[in-house]
């Protein structure tokens, strides 16, 4: 058996996640599915992390245990013609047998995508946000975010977690045209961690709330203080880094 | 009662085209729904002419005839509120009264969108074509489109039509990254026409045709000698011109 790792895009819209549940379509399911028909056997993946339903990812890691009679090379392409067009391998690296796409990714960045007109053709890949905004205001309030925090703030309630320091090493609003993304990158995230800062940034934004008030609300530790979550529709898993050691090629 | 032209976008993928329909939803039908609610009154639209099932708008044109007690600019604001996402009214201008939004159109610009790489963002929005293709050639084709010619070759077999004399003023192969985008305008199009055009011209594009050989199909008027049609969803009405004169504002 060869250790492989699957790097993954997919639209998320018709998915209820990635993590594979009973009764319901995941990407993970989907995956799987491919590789028992590809493989001839039953094939689990391991990602690198859950995305919520809705959610879309550019570049999802995943690895797999398996012995292939074929080269490595087809292994995407063979894959990405049993799999719906939604979900897309991009590529296979052969990694050593104890890299973990979970427990060994240092670094994961994710976008949240914004469109500010009315635009019919980016439906469930862009969350539509009308109200004025200044970036600026935003960016500052965002530099509040580097280094490592606490941001209980910014986690969803009901978690199993009890550890929400998250060191976070870029963050920034980028704006072009009608459209504005939020890039942020970190060594972890917190459920609904992103979504939470989308929502609090976008109200300073619209003047609602003065970076003095977001750093009250990361201080206080506390999610009654951040804002509203933003849908999932414009969140996308953009990476996930691994040390350079654990691939074979 | 005043006229007016609305401009419209839409994402095709979920309507059995523009023309509304008995039991079929269709992008008209929704134009239609949107305004009544809006202006209580039932309030017919006449678009500048048809799309197809699966086929886009960027931007489609439609002139109804109401007796507006708001600001004019307010129209597509409220319009947009009630309006599905896939379907956007961007503005609308008033125009003198015996303006017509298919007869008096002088031009009308598609585009066919390609992607060369799996994208799993891209479901219904381009059509993925892997192989590879020689742009240069293919815009060596079409070339030959230029001008004043008889297009029987690329329409559709059924059709009321017998007149089968379109004027194309422009036609283009541009190529970007992973993507291909045919650019083609004219005086008017026959049903099926661009579909088949594309479709032939990626043979040449392939090298499974020659350019004489497709000088010969556009003068041997038989759409049997034409290729297979591309399918709908890479397929954009872009633009609609008008003389300046039938503007009100």
């Amino acid at each position: 058996m060869q250790r492989y790792f699957l790097n993954i895009s997919y639209d998320g819209t018709n998915y209820h996640g990635w993590q594979i549940q009973e009764n319901a379509n995941t990407v993970q399911t989907e995956v799987e599915k491919a590789l028992s028909t590809i493989l001839r056997t039953p094939t689990p993946v391991h990602g690198s992390g859950r995305t919520d339903t809705g959610v879309h990812a550019i570049e999802q890691v995943a690895h797999l245990d398996v012995n292939l009679n074929f080269p490595l090379e087809d292994l995407p392409f063979k894959l990405n013609g049993v799999l719906p067009d939604d979900i897309v391998i991009n590529n296979a690296r052969a990694v050593k047998p104890e890299a973990h796409a979970r427990f060994d990714a240092i670094r994961r960045s994710y976008q949240y995508k914004i469109h500010q007109k009315r635009n019919p053709f980016k439906g469930g890949q862009s969350y539509f946000y009308s109200r004025v905004v200044d970036v600026e205001k935003m960016n500052e309030a965002t530099e509040l975010l580097i280094g490592e925090q606490d941001f209980q703030s910014f986690s969803k309630v009901k978690t199993e977690v009890n550890n929400f320091i998250c060191t976070i090493e870029k963050a920034e609003w980028i704006s072009e045209n009608d459209s504005l993304t939020f890039h942020v990158t970190a060594n972890r995230f917190l459920r609904g961690m992103i979504r939470a800062l989308v929502g609090t940034l976008l109200e300073v934004g619209i003047g609602r709330m003065t970076k003095d008030e977001f750093s009250e609300i990361i201080k206080g530790k506390d999610r009654r203080l951040a804002g509203r979550a933003v849908p999932p529709e414009g969140l996308y898993l953009s990476a996930v880094k691994y040390p350079e050691e654990i691939y074979l090629d």
